[in-house]
């Protein structure tokens, strides 16, 4: 592995599952693979879990760990050819190179502005770094993905799984703010590389982009969608259509015990309880939402251990 | 010691302090224990001697230390059964289990509201992470109580004392801002389990709680107080009774040399120089506020190091 | 080496310079050096290379490194006898003695107000730590000097010189927002001490301080200043003389490719595209400014070894 900032980066899934749940037995047995290794971990954007998990990640494999709130600096300039006159005091170019010299891998967190379809689509944050940075860039959620937390989820369902080919259901809630496509598009694409059935369910205008459906089942029924799940996706995400927009908060299709059925419920965190989800679920022993946080360190520590190996070939 | 949010939580008072004044020997021939073990610091307030120490005493066992300020994340809920359909974004429920993943030992700082009497008093932040974590807390001050600096000064004072049965002052002080009585409170209830002759002394109307005061001596005049005293305890805290007020700023209640007499000068720090204390004081032999604040280091790392060798067990 | 925070404090230059190479050809050699030591970083201002080479030098000398956002916790006061019954909470005197109890070494940075010459010229702050710590200080830039980003710049001109002794311009350019002098103050002084030929050009009326400029040699006309220069060192400041003033914004004195010449462009970064220097230059070869951000890291690895050395004396 090179880099990790989508899906296709992965060149063999069900491996790097299998090794993950293998790293969870004794996370601490190649911790001389990072020795003299740094990680920088860039912040555009707060962050609880993936902080704390892909820094529990870095140290378990024995790497050093430096963390800069990039806001606690200075305004980026991400535009080729700017003049630098105004509120922008460091261009990418710069950062990103400069940063390279002090890190053998780069994580970073860059949310999109959910105004500018374009330009949030276009990753210009996460991509400047993969262009000119010069060492492997690790994505701690993008603009349009979050693959670390996709592969919490897979290693999660496989870890729990009953039968060979689950039921997976990502179910669309309701919501107080507009949140991002990320997880969702991320989940999507994962169940589509697993040997899942997975059904994708929402209110109508809240269809995901093209790019991520792909053939997957989109069932506007919640209760239809829901039937017979072995597993239950429950995320908000802002329209993409009309981008960044809300449509609906209609708590009709907040998650339950009774909707829920036997399915475990399923949720990237953090979550609002009675507004996404009410508490008898997250609060039951079908919730598995702490065993997809705990899966956190182990995506991160699997993909920072397949690059720490590529680095040193 | 399986937790330390209490002074109760210590099972053997003087043989903590004996072990801590061994520790300051040779700080770091416990850095076997800490190893592959992460203690996550979690600030609601800012600090600086508090978070310095602390995670200077758990490297100094050789643990990993991750620190998130709260704030930086996004508001946490504490109520059972919200609706958070408004400014949290996630409930303690989750947020304790979640980093308890992550951390073998969690830090918690979090100062009261010094408004709602009740909500400060029940303790809800840390206790909500003593009830919804899954590995041990400690506090690094709370609404209430600030059991490390009162293990420090126990410290402080047992390395200092020049008589089997030293006479401690609690001497309350003038300051501008409205501060909790959370340090006075352990320090007494530290004093009532020490062998020392415990005397209080503050204006009218500024008693601590009777849950604290006890069976413990309060002299108003401060002047017949400190007769003889042997340490000088100079400390600010708002009305308990009329809850969160200030009644006086009367600089007279301010520490002189010409009161300190010879006995030692302790403060928690920060001090407001020649408000709380005139600079004389805190520039002479008689202050020992420096050697409280290395004592800080001790006192967070015997607990960390019980906490530690319990968990092993 | 018993502190930095002047050119003064290097004893031997060359010999400083030489070993700074050496360190690059494997950083780790002396891991065992900084084994049980704690670097304190205290930052009064924003940092992004700074922080990140500081930190990553500390580390890789086996240090611990604890960082702290000093405006994060509360404001120190730094006047001698100050009735602190207003905004600060903590003088400087206890808060540099305090954190001396869990550092082996001290770095502060601390810019200038730029709007009190006097104040920002007895480096008050850095100087407090000095006179009150009781343990070495390093600079990470002040008020009125940058010795370790000087260090870096020696370092660089060192590894890339052609001749025994290369012209070296510091050409001043112009900026938006109000700038210190600091990087140039320590650039002339460094290059004093180095066997090359200074030239010094800006417009008139942006004359650094007679102290710092001593015998160099300045001209006002650029183009001329500029010929057959080796090493061409770029950077806005404002006015010394009226003090903190911008006078012009002149583009005409932008760095291009055409006044570079063939010489190799420097930059202390972050630097403003097309208003410093236009893209063409740093995209070029000729700039260097990567591998001046990359010896950072080795001028405060050096200078934290020749630290902890003497301290072990």
């Amino acid at each position: 592995m090179k880099k990790y900032t989508t899906l296709s980066d992965i060149e063999n899934l069900s491996d790097i599952i299998q090794k993950a749940i293998q790293l969870k037995e004794n996370p601490f047995q190649f911790k001389a693979l990072g020795t003299n290794k740094t990680l920088v971990m860039l912040f555009f954007n707060s962050s609880l879990r993936t902080r704390l998990s892909t820094e529990k990640a870095a140290k378990n494999l024995g790497m050093d760990v430096m963390i800069l709130n990039v806001h606690d600096s200075w305004n980026l300039e991400f535009e080729d050819g700017a003049n630098m006159n105004l509120s922008t005091s460091e261009h990418i170019k710069e950062a990103a190179q400069v940063i390279s010299q002090y890190a053998d891998i780069i994580a970073v967190r860059a949310f999109p502005s959910l105004t500018n379809k374009e330009k949030d689509e276009s990753e210009y944050v996460l991509n400047s770094f993969v262009k000119y940075a010069t060492v492997p860039i690790v994505s701690m959620e993008s603009a349009t993905a979050h693959p670390l937390q996709a592969l919490a989820d897979a290693i999660t369902i496989e870890e729990l799984r009953t039968k060979q080919r689950p039921k997976v259901v990502l179910s669309w809630a309701p919501h107080p703010k507009v949140l991002p496509q990320a997880v969702a598009n991320s989940f999507v694409e994962m169940m589509q590389n697993l040997d899942v059935d997975l059904t994708i369910t929402h209110p109508e205008g809240y269809e995901l982009s093209d790019d991520t459906i792909k053939n997957s089942l989109i069932n506007y029924n919640q209760e239809g969608a829901l039937k017979e799940a072995d597993f239950v996706y429950v995320k908000n995400w802002s329209r993409y259509r009309d981008y960044g927009k809300i449509l609906s908060q209609d708590l009709n299709w907040m998650m339950t015990t009774e909707k829920l059925g036997d399915a475990k419920f399923m949720h990237c965190l953090p979550v609002r309880r009675n507004v996404v989800v009410e508490d008898a679920v997250l609060d039951s022993d079908q919730s598995v939402v702490i065993e997809q946080a705990n899966n956190r360190t182990f995506s991160a520590q699997i993909v920072l251990k397949q690059i720490l190996e590529n680095l040193d070939r």
